[in-house]
């Protein structure tokens, strides 16, 4: 067994569940864990419906306290921030809370830096009022700036020993917004737009492509994008945003074209990037993601090194290549096969399909695989796809409710590369029959084939995903 | 293109299905329909829905009507019983409305004639009040014996023109029951336990086995057994019912053991028997389970003789032989690609995994593969089960609910050979993600590793069927 400690850079879902599987299956063995800020090991995906109100403490969403963190034997240092990398002589610079520099060594080190919010090219992201949503005190903060003025505090917000007062300092004394504009429609934008209608706020949804959710497919985004509107949420797509303007605070957004708003409150949510600064004066290479280059282990290019989370890439299930998706599971399931691996177990962190699914109001949507076909060609296939509409249930059954599904597939070989669905019930969770078809290579007749569920509450004799097979497999035959 | 007509025994869904395929690929095909009754084309899954009363009118239930299977060019001949199938000669005797017996010659023959409830070994079935549901006419005759006296008619009962009067009529005057005895606990069972007590009755379930739903196992049984008590019902288990008394109607029921209540009406949900009589004296083979034995494309041991649907055998997908599970999607798909084969392009009916689903009040279950296992060691595994309870959301999001999983795999391979759930949030369309790997051949390890879909409200960052997978798959490494 290594005598170096297994140093974890990142408290969160890789990190920390790479931290607990090397633990577990190597209790011997030193782990330590470095996380920069005072939060550590939270849902992410939670922090809208924090926002929303439906949660009521932000520490609801902690996986584990970092008492159960120490109970498993792990070294957890906050605020602790890695401020260099040396893979020659295998150590890590660390400055704590002190404010000085000390030299850590390990045997085996895993990156999980994450990722952090995209703010560019928009100016004006600075300004108070301005926020992304990116972790804990970002949702923190914008839950303040929702509360009546002097009412937001540490205690009423639930942030426990984690949040730290100056977060939220510069929104209790507001007067809470009543105009809020979302910069870019994709999950982070639409389930804001659900959290601040909650709160009674007029929204407005700013967009560049012309539909809201690209990465779900037009069928997909196009049924959000009524629904948003039938909730009263005013979508401006087309639109590029330049700059929000203020003074101090925001008071206004305008776009490209010319189109201006005057507003409260703004949230950009136009997608992440990984964090791979710390590494970028290493010999560990970055994919052409610009995420960390990993193998089918999560090793980088340099020995005993390992990257996993937000800021690492994945095998692509579909493609067989390389690919960044950075998303809740990826990043537990990663950390978790690193952490067996470093333990002396080495365990593939596994394919990834990009399967992500997102709640906007009562729409349920879900995506996995190829679903743009420029994507699908650039990887080498012949895109073919139809969409459906089918029902939920069976048509005679009460709560029947529209279901659409798409399904993209490769024309030479028939092999199944994707698909998207929308619905009101049970749609989401449907996602994941075509997610598993995916990893096991089917093809769009096997899909057709498959023996799936059958009752009328639940289903109608040939489930929308059948029925989608069922069409597109026609379309190939063609 | 043969001369002959394809002919159909039978027009439910697998016959129906192959009807309509094939004269949609092959327009000029003449194709001829055969149905003993006067309902065709209905959904057999929706009758204990239509009984409670959720379902208005029992019309509701047809998927086709005769004019929209007429549209189709197809030969649709209600109340033609056929006697007999002479293979040698390529024809069938079909004896009509009016009593007379006349042959009818084929170029291709499937026999879709479906199953009849069991009702044995239980004396008394035949008397007034006792009842088992399978078709339409059971379904009327029960519903009407649950109305006030005088009350149901073939036009309240919704029964259009399908409905004979006389079916009906023994129960039209009689005062509505107040106790009701279901014997087994099954799908049936425990469907008709919804609907009776959503009439407001005293129900007792009588089962032989130590828990209800005994093909969805012991995790899933004891479950929806709590729930069934919890609404009222009074569960009877480990009793045999023997005998049905009483003078003319239903009185009083007794078990072997001496357990005996007395009840108004009894309904009797122990299984079904494939409808083979028709095929007994004829070179169409049965298979070990008692149905017509076929081949991958739904072919007989006799050339252009076809069986699919209740009365014929599919192979399993995870023994690979063949067997016998009668059910919905089994027979329209089955019935489909032979509507293929005979138009001239061959198509296989596809495997069976046995997937099925059942609502029990608000208990979702599910189950595929093979679960039991005596029934898998008997298909040459080694069974090994792991059972868990997780939530269906994450846990901080509102709605998370108790769902349990149990999934089973071989020991020397690690391949998956089947699963259950039970839960009360989008339980029972996880069973799909199951299936689906258990077509595809996967491995728990595989199952492990799905990239499935993870979002707070629909799914905790491991779905159940991951967690299931992941103990499961620790259990295999010992």
């Amino acid at each position: 067994m290594t005598a170096e400690p297994f140093v974890v850079i990142g408290g969160d879902a890789a990190g920390l569940s790479a931290a607990s599987k090397c633990k577990r299956e190597a209790p011997d063995r030193e782990v330590v864990v470095f996380e920069k800020g005072r939060w550590v090991s939270y849902a992410h995906c939670g922090t809208p419906y924090y926002v929303k109100g439906e949660i009521d403490a932000l520490t609801d969403l902690l996986s584990l306290s970092p008492t159960a963190i120490d109970d498993r034997g792990i070294d957890l240092r906050r605020e602790h921030e890695i401020t260099g990398v040396d893979t020659d002589e295998r150590t890590v610079t660390v400055r704590g809370p002190d404010g000085e520099a000390r030299e850590q060594s390990y045997g085996d080190l895993l990156v999980a830096t994450g990722g952090h919010a995209l703010t560019g090219p928009i100016d004006g992201t600075d300004l108070l009022g301005a926020f992304s949503l990116h972790g804990m005190d970002d949702a923190a903060a914008i839950r303040a700036a929702l509360e009546p003025a002097g009412e937001a505090t540490v205690e009423s917000l639930g942030g426990g020993e984690f949040l730290d007062p100056s977060v939220i300092e510069p929104y209790a004394d507001r007067t809470p917004p009543e105009t809020v504009a979302i910069v870019g429609g994709g999950y982070v934008g639409v389930e804001m737009a659900e959290a601040f209608v909650a709160h009674g706020l007029d929204v407005h949804v700013f967009q560049r492509g012309e539909h809201v959710l690209g990465p779900f497919g037009e069928a997909v985004g196009e049924r959000v994008g009524t629904e948003l509107r039938d909730r009263g949420v005013t979508l401006h797509l087309g639109e590029t945003v330049e700059r929000l303007a203020g003074d101090e605070r925001v008071e206004r957004l305008e776009c490209a074209g010319g189109t201006a708003l005057d507003v409260d409150l703004a949230l950009v949510g136009v997608g992440i990037e990984p964090n791979v600064g710390l590494v970028a004066d290493t010999p560990v290479e970055l994919g052409d993601s610009g995420a960390v280059a990993v193998d089918d282990y999560g090793r980088t290019a340099v020995e005993n090194v390992y990257a996993a989370g937000d800021c690492a890439e994945a095998r692509h299930a579909v493609t067989g290549e390389f690919d960044w998706v950075p998303l809740g599971l990826t990043a537990n399931r990663a950390g978790r096969a690193i952490g067996q691996t470093v333990a002396g177990d080495p365990k593939p962190t596994g394919d990834i399909a990009g399967t992500a699914v997102v709640k906007a109001f009562d729409r349920e949507c879900g995506r996995t695989g190829l679903v743009d076909h420029e994507r699908a060609e650039a990887a080498g296939f012949d895109p073919v796809s139809e969409t459906v509409t089918d029902a939920s249930r069976s048509g005679y059954y009460p709560g029947a409710a529209e279901t659409v599904v798409t399904l993209t597939a490769d024309r030479e070989t028939g092999r199944l590369l994707g698909g998207t669905i929308v619905g009101t019930d049970r749609a989401a969770v449907r996602i994941d029959t075509v997610a598993t078809a995916l990893e096991g290579d089917m093809t769009v007749d096997e899909v057709e084939t498959l023996d799936l569920a059958y009752a009328p509450p639940f289903s109608p004799v040939w489930d929308p995903v059948l029925t989608a097979a069922k069409v597109l497999n026609g379309s190939l035959d063609d």
